[in-house]
């Protein structure tokens, strides 16, 4: 049963990580591409929050235009977790658990993917309360996974 | 006339990559960013070279996919190059002519965003043919830039 499980989650990663997976030669390229997805993305949500937490002014040209960046580089790291990934010539936060539950990490990802097209959705309205909800509910999708699986510093 | 000539250096840096530069709160900030949007960019573009050189088989749909990144993540690392920025806390390749020449640097970066532009769009013909002459014209301007912006490893 124990193998059986074994095989059930490497299918399930790979449905989560599938094709591209298959495309990173090593380890440590498919682990420095997904922390450059999630750093990029980061720059720009933290720009969006910089303006949701009255550090800079609201400006809803610049919140819509850092907003679908973070929409298209939500798409991407995903596809660097493959099996195999959880360690290699560079440390990784990504905890165990990540590739122990491929199905809940594919929830995971599917839910940030969601948010940030509302996150862009609630940027074009150029209203400051709409991206702040947006904001708010883009970054609990960051934490609660997070939470489960990034190590902590 | 050498502080003068300093000055419009300075102010056509600024050009060059305001206004999303005063972003960055440290210059090792701008330098992870501008490193991390090439890491991703690098990574669709040699999926591209991959096909191109007949190292994988064409495929047009995972062509075209590669290639819309690429013309998403060719507008982000020039914001990065502020003034302050020729080094941080972390190192960087970037060199001192990047700095000294910003016309002719933001020459090269809207020649690589025109270039990823066309990329996109050879890629939806269909076309090794066309892909592979839009990849050798985009590598080109990747290789331009780097040659005289770049320092070797």
């Amino acid at each position: 049963m124990k193998a059986l499980a074994c095989i059930a989650a490497a299918a399930a990663l790979v449905a989560f990580t599938a094709p591209a997976s298959a495309q990173f030669a090593k380890p440590e390229d498919a682990i420095k591409y997904r922390q450059s997805a999630f750093s990029v993305m980061g720059t720009h949500f933290g720009r969006i929050g910089a303006m949701v937490n009255g550090r800079v002014p609201f400006d809803a040209k610049v919140a819509s235009e850092n907003a679908d960046i973070v929409a298209e580089m939500a798409k991407l790291p995903w596809a660097a977790f493959g099996p195999g990934t959880d360690k290699g010539a560079i440390p990784t936060r990504a905890k165990a658990e990540l590739f122990a539950q491929p199905a809940k990490a594919k929830e995971y990802s599917d839910k940030l993917i969601a948010e940030s097209v509302k996150l862009s959705a609630a940027a074009k309205t150029g209203s400051a309360d709409a991206l702040k909800t947006a904001f708010g509910a883009t970054a609990a999708t960051c934490k609660a996974c997070h939470d489960d699986f990034q190590a902590k510093l």
